[in-house]
């Protein structure tokens, strides 16, 4: 038996999110379905973790095992060629048996696409969501600092989420000026948690509308009570970029 | 009488090009049934120059004559209520009679959008053309420099131009990294003939797949010959970036 690492890209727009679900079409049944056809045995694919639906991914990150005999280049080759054009193959490589793609993550990266507007763009709004144009991107940036380091991050999750720890470590956050008119708010901890990246952009976003003050962050996070931090922001800007397991 | 020009983007996709053609959908009948519809009279409006089928622009110029009254700021905010969601008015402003959004125009910048990838990419495809991964980027770039100047380019127009004459003035041209993997050819001129960014696009490549070296470009240029060029890539991914009506 081998373990292999996959690098995954996917566009999340017709996916009902990435894990397994009857009657919807997943990321995880389409990979696994070309994978068994592949290798003709039984596939079981592990991820870094869920993306809901809508999320892309640039970097997600997959393992299975496999009885067997694996080319890395021609399965590659040989996925991209099956898979449907909404997900690729960006790597593929034989790893050690204690590589677990979920339980050795050590940070994740997530990219939130928007741009600055008061109307809807035409090009622009089918990767990223429209704030409006009296946003205030130097005081978001300000607001990113206070998310970074160890925090119980409670006040930014989905009450869906059935989880009950919620500290989480962010090492990085800030808002990025990727091409005229058009930014990215990207973060990078050691974990996530139900709609988090979504919930603290919202909040985020407020303060660009100066509805809150940079240093409310701080106030929010300590209030443990969702209802004092911003919107859920769409699904369809939000793209898991990559996956880190080294220190 | 009051002359009104409009700045506007439209995302090409869904668009058989700008100007009017019978039952097909066009950018131009679009924009002239909300402007009359508003206006309450009879418009006909005018651009810097048609875009093809599936060729976008982020930054369009027209103009119109009208008998209404104009509140530029109102026009504009019922234009985009009243507008389909891949076009959109990005500033309209009164000018003098002398204006004209066609005969005026000193620059024109187009952008044509590339990733480097040996498989497709579910992302990056939607707005991006792939080139394959062994392409040299830097080659590419050096190719860009024998473009600048007034040349004809009579190699690097479809046959169906219909024009006779082929010089034009290229200001600048240059590959811009824009984003991880994602690069833009970005091309400034005085003006541009029928495919011309897409042919010369379609040459820059093969010097980036080495088979053709930079200075080829030159030769090519004085060849006068269609069929020593490249290909045309494909439409969706050419964006008209602005046109710039001052010296």
């Amino acid at each position: 038996m081998v373990r292999v690492k996959l690098v995954v890209s996917y566009n999340g727009k017709n996916f009902s999110g990435y894990q397994i679900q009857p009657n919807k079409r997943t990321v995880q049944e389409e990979i696994e379905k070309v994978l068994e056809f592949l290798l003709k045995e039984k596939v079981r694919i592990y991820a870094s973790g869920r993306t809901d639906a809508g999320v892309s991914a640039l970097g997600q990150v997959i393992h299975f095992d496999t009885n067997a005999v694996i080319n890395e280049k021609k399965l590659q080759d040989s996925m991209n060629a099956l898979l449907p054009s909404d997900i690729c193959a960006i790597s593929v490589s034989l790893v050690d048996l204690d590589f677990d793609a979920r339980f050795s993550v050590k940070k994740k990266t997530y990219r939130y696409n928007f741009y600055v507007s008061k109307y809807t763009h035409p090009i622009f709004d089918e990767f990223a969501t429209r704030i409006n144009d009296y946003a205030n991107i130097e005081l978001m940036q300000e607001a990113c600092k206070y998310l970074i380091g160890s925090h119980d991050f409670e006040s930014f999750v989905s009450k869906k989420s059935g989880k009950s720890d919620f500290v989480r470590t962010i090492y990085d956050a800030k808002i990025v000026d990727i091409d005229e008119g058009i930014y990215a708010f990207e973060i990078t901890g050691n974990g996530f948690l139900y709609n988090m990246v979504r919930i603290i952009f919202g909040t985020i976003v407020q303060v660009g509308y100066k509805k809150l003050q940079p240093k409310d962050i701080e106030r929010i996070i300590l209030s443990k009570n969702r209802a004092k931090a911003g919107k859920t922001m769409p699904s369809k800007s939000l793209f898991l970029k990559n996956v880190d397991y080294s220190v």
